[in-house]
C-alpha cells in the first residue's frame, strides 16, 4: 500500500471574497485559528491530510443554507462536520475547503412519544438523545461505539451493538431535512412509518457520508424501553464456539436484543483497564428485551444452545448497575485495547458476512493475523456477521501499517466471496474506495458517481469521499 | 378532476426496425397480438390508455438487458411488467412502447436457510415463494392483497399485513440485480445483513416503479416459521374503538405480527360472499407469532386493551384451517365489496399517518364519504397507520368518479396535514404527481427528477409514472 498521506497536498487558499463574508456573516463563528482547523481535520483514521482552510459553525438549517450557496458560488468544498467520530477519513479536507461544524445544532425538537418518533437537529448526539428520552420510557438504540451526532450517524448508516434486533441508521430514519449542493432545503420522508411515494431520498442521503447534502434535522423511530432487561456472559472454550452460538440464535429466530463477542485479546484489554476479572477468553455478552416471562424464555432457548457448544453457565445481571458492569467491557474494548501497546494507532476492520459464513471468516482471519505476528483484538456484532478486529501498529514502523493493510485487504477479499461486504457500519470514506468496486463492481459504481454528478454538479459536497 | 383518459393518445407505431430485431430474437416470445398487448395495457387503475405497441416475454437476464438495449438504440420506452396487479396505473403504456414481461424469470434461485435469505427471479410471486418455503420451516411475509410478483413489489414497495411486525420491501430486500437503462447490469446489496458501502442503490430503486431499470433478481430476507401462530378477532361498538385498540396496541410496543381493520361494511360484503356469519360492526383480525407463551402473553395484553374499548372476547383460531377461515374474511374483502354494487369499478385510496393521527384521519374520511352518499368499505393495515378505502362507482356516471376523487384529494390533504403520506404501499404511478408535490416539495420531486435523468437519460425507462 502507498502511504496515504502522499496522495494529498495542502490547497490553495479560500478565495478571499468568500472569507470575508463568511467572517462578515459568521463572526467569531467562522474560524480560521489552526487548533481549530486542525481539530476539525482529524479523525480516527489513518491519513494525514490538511486541515480544512475554514471552520464555521452553524446554529440553524439558514446558515447551513448560507454556507453552501456562498461556497457553490466560488467552488469551495463543504465538509459536514459533526462529532468528529467517523472512522474513514469521512471528514478529512481532501480537497481543502470550509469544515461545517453543526455540532452545535443540538436541540431535541419534538417528541412523539404515541408514534415513537423524535426529531432532532443534526448534532444531537446518541447519549444526549437517550438522556431526554428517559423519562418518556423510550430510547434509541443505535449505539456506534463513539458518542457521535446523529446526523454523521445518519451521513454513515451507522449501526452498533443493538442493531440485531432493532436495525441500522437505514431501518430508523423515517425522514430528513437537508440543505442541497444548490444551498436549497430539501425534505424527504414524513412521520408516517411506511410510504410508497416516490424515489427514497431518505435512504439516498443516509449513508451517503455528506457527498450529497448536509443533514440539517433527522425523524427518527425510538422505541419502548422494554419492561424487562437482563444481560448475560457467557465464556467459551475458543472463538469458533461462541460464533457457533451466536449463528444458532440468530438462526432460530431468537430476538435477541444484543449479541457482542469479545476476544481473549479484547478481555485482557478489559481485565487491565477496568479489573473487571473476566476470564480471559472468548466471551458472548448478550441482552434480552421483553417482557418477564419472555426473557426468561429467550435467555433458557440462548443457555440450551451455548450448552451444546461448550459454553459455560450464563453469568446474570438485571439490575442496571450490574449491567452496566458488564457493557463496561464491551464499551471500554477500543480503548482498552489501544493501551495493550502504548503509543500505538489502530487499523481498524469492518467486514459484514452471511451469519453462516461468519465463523469462517473469523477463524481465517485470526489465522492470518497470528501468522502475521500483529497484535490485535476483536469485538463483534456476531449477531449481524460484522466482527472488528483492531491491528495495533507502531506509527514508527511502516512496515506494521503495509503488513495491517495487507492482512484487511484479504479480510475483505475473503468477506467478499462469503458474499458480504467491505463494511458493515463504518463506510467507504477515503479508505476503502477500492473495495467498494471489487464489492459491487464499476457498473454500481458509475451509476452512484452519475447520482453525484447528477445532485452535485460542481463537486463540492464533501468532495473525494466515497469514490475519487 | 379532468377525465384520466384524455391525457394519452395512441403512440405512433413502433419503429419496424426495432419490432423486426425482435421479432427475429424473440420469435414468438414477442407478440403484437392485439390481446396479448391489452392484457399488458391494463391494470386495477382507472386510467383508460392504448396498450403498448408489443410484448415481450423475456426469460432471462442477458434477454432484459437485449431488450433494454434496442430500445435505448430506437428510443423506445420500455415498460416492465411482473404479475399486472399494481394499482395506480404504473404498467400502462402512456407514451406508447414495449412492455417487457418477465413473468417467465419465475425460478427460485437459492434458499440459503441458515442466513434467512432466498435469492430469486423477478417473475416468481409471493405466493410460489412461500409455497417453496414452507417445508424449510421458513416464511416471506410481504403480501400485498394479489398474488404479486418480487420484481413488482420491489419496483413499487409494497407491503401488506405483516409489515406492521416484518416490515415493507424497503427492509426486506438486500440486494438486487437490474438493467438500467443503458443495457447495463447492475448489481447492488449482497448477502450480508447490514452494509455502509456507498450509495444505498437497492433502496433507490425500490419503490421506483421500472423508472430507473428494471429488476432482474432480488436477494430478500425470509423469517423462520413462529412456533406458534395465533389468530383472533375482535368486534368493536364503533371503528373508532377499534382503532384506537390498535393504536394502544403499537404504542406499548406489543410485537403483533397482523393488525387489520375491517368495517362493517366490509364485513357485510365478506358475510355476504363467503357465507362467514360475522358480526357486522368494525373488526379487528389479529396475528401473534412467537412461542407459545410468548403469544398468550401478547394475546392477553391485547385482549385487556381491548376490553377498555368495548371489545368483545377474542373469537381465537389457533389451528391453520381456523386461522385460514378468519384471513379469508381479509383476503376477500375487495373482491366481496367489488360485488356489493354489481358493475362497479372501485377507486382505493392509501394514505398512512403517524399511528396517533389515525383514528381522526378514519373518522373524517368516513363522515366526508357518508355525506357524499358514495357507497364505499374499509379495509386497514392499522397497525401501521395505513388505511384503504375503496369508492365504489358506477362507471356510467362520471360524477360519481368526480366525487371519488374530490373525497380522495380531500383524505391525501388531511393525512398530509397529520403528517403522514399520500400512498402507504400502492405507490405514486400516474394517479398520485400531484399529491407527491404536495407531500415532499417542489424541491424533493425536482431531486427525483434529476437522479431520474441521470440514470436514464434518453427517458426509455417507464416514462410519464412517479412524475411527468
Amino acid at each position: 500500500m502507498n502511504a496515504p498521506e502522499s496522495r494529498f497536498s495542502p490547497a490553495s487558499p479560500l478565495p478571499a471574497a468568500l472569507l470575508e463574508r463568511l467572517r462578515a456573516e459568521f463572526g467569531e463563528r467562522c474560524s480560521t485559528a489552526q487548533a481549530v482547523r486542525e481539530q476539525h481535520g482529524r479523525d480516527e483514521s489513518v491519513f494525514d491530510v490538511p486541515p480544512p482552510q475554514a471552520v464555521v459553525f452553524a446554529q440553524s438549517e439558514a446558515e447551513v443554507a448560507r454556507v453552501v450557496a456562498l461556497c457553490a458560488q466560488h467552488r469551495v468544498p463543504v465538509i459536514p462536520y459533526g462529532a468528529g467520530s467517523s472512522l474513514e477519513g469521512h471528514l478529512l479536507a481532501v480537497q481543502g475547503g470550509v469544515s461545517l461544524d453543526v455540532s452545535r445544532m443540538d436541540r431535541i425538537l419534538r417528541v412523539d412519544a404515541e408514534d415513537l418518533t423524535v426529531t432532532v437537529q443534526p448534532g444531537v448526539t446518541r447519549k444526549a438523545l437517550n438522556e431526554a428520552l428517559r423519562h418518556e420510557g423510550l430510547f434509541f438504540p443505535i449505539d456506534p461505539g463513539a458518542d457521535a451526532s446523529l446526523g454523521g450517524m445518519a451521513a454513515t448508516r451507522a449501526s452498533g451493538t443493538n442493531a440485531v434486533r432493532y436495525g441500522t441508521m437505514r431501518e430508523n430514519v423515517l425522514g430528513l431535512r437537508f440543505v442541497a449542493a444548490s444551498g436549497e432545503v430539501v425534505r424527504t420522508g414524513s412521520r408516517a412509518k411506511k410510504s410508497s411515494a416516490g424515489y427514497d431520498l431518505t435512504r439516498l442521503l443516509v449513508g451517503s457520508e455528506g457527498t450529497l447534502g448536509v443533514i440539517t434535522e433527522l425523524t427518527v423511530k425510538v422505541h419502548p424501553l422494554p419492561e424487562a432487561v437482563s444481560a448475560a456472559i457467557c465464556f467459551f472454550p475458543g472463538i469458533d464456539a461462541a460464533v457457533r452460538t451466536a449463528m444458532q440464535v440468530i438462526q432460530i429466530g431468537v430476538p435477541i436484543a444484543r449479541c457482542e463477542l469479545l476476544d481473549a485479546n479484547a478481555i485482557r484489554a478489559v481485565n487491565a483497564h477496568d479489573r473487571l476479572g473476566l476470564k480471559e477468553q472468548p466471551m458472548l455478552l448478550m441482552e434480552f428485551h421483553g417482557s418477564e416471562a419472555g426473557v426468561a424464555e429467550q435467555a433458557a432457548t440462548v443457555q440450551a444452545v451455548a450448552d451444546e457448544q461448550g459454553g459455560e453457565a450464563f453469568e446474570w445481571a438485571t439490575t442496571p448497575e450490574a449491567r452496566t458492569r458488564l457493557w463496561t467491557a464491551r464499551h471500554h474494548a477500543y480503548l482498552s485495547g489501544l493501551q495493550m501497546r502504548p503509543g500505538c494507532r489502530a487499523v481498524t476492520t469492518d467486514t459484514c458476512v452471511p451469519i453462516s459464513r461468519l465463523a469462517e471468516n473469523i477463524d481465517a482471519s485470526v489465522a492470518e493475523v497470528e501468522a502475521a505476528g500483529l497484535p490485535y483484538f476483536i469485538v463483534g456484532h456476531v449477531g449481524d456477521g460484522n466482527f472488528h478486529m483492531a491491528y495495533l501498529l507502531d506509527p514508527a514502523r511502516p512496515d506494521e501499517l503495509a503488513t495491517a493493510e495487507r492482512l484487511s485487504a484479504q479480510m475483505v477479499a475473503r468477506a467478499l466471496a462469503l458474499e458480504g461486504t467491505c463494511t458493515g457500519e463504518h463506510g467507504i470514506g477515503l479508505h476503502k474506495q477500492g473495495f467498494l468496486v471489487d464489492e459491487t463492481g464499476e457498473a454500481a459504481v458509475a451509476m452512484m458517481r452519475a447520482v453525484k454528478q447528477a445532485l452535485d454538479p460542481l463537486g463540492i459536497m464533501n468532495p473525494g469521499k466515497i469514490f475519487s
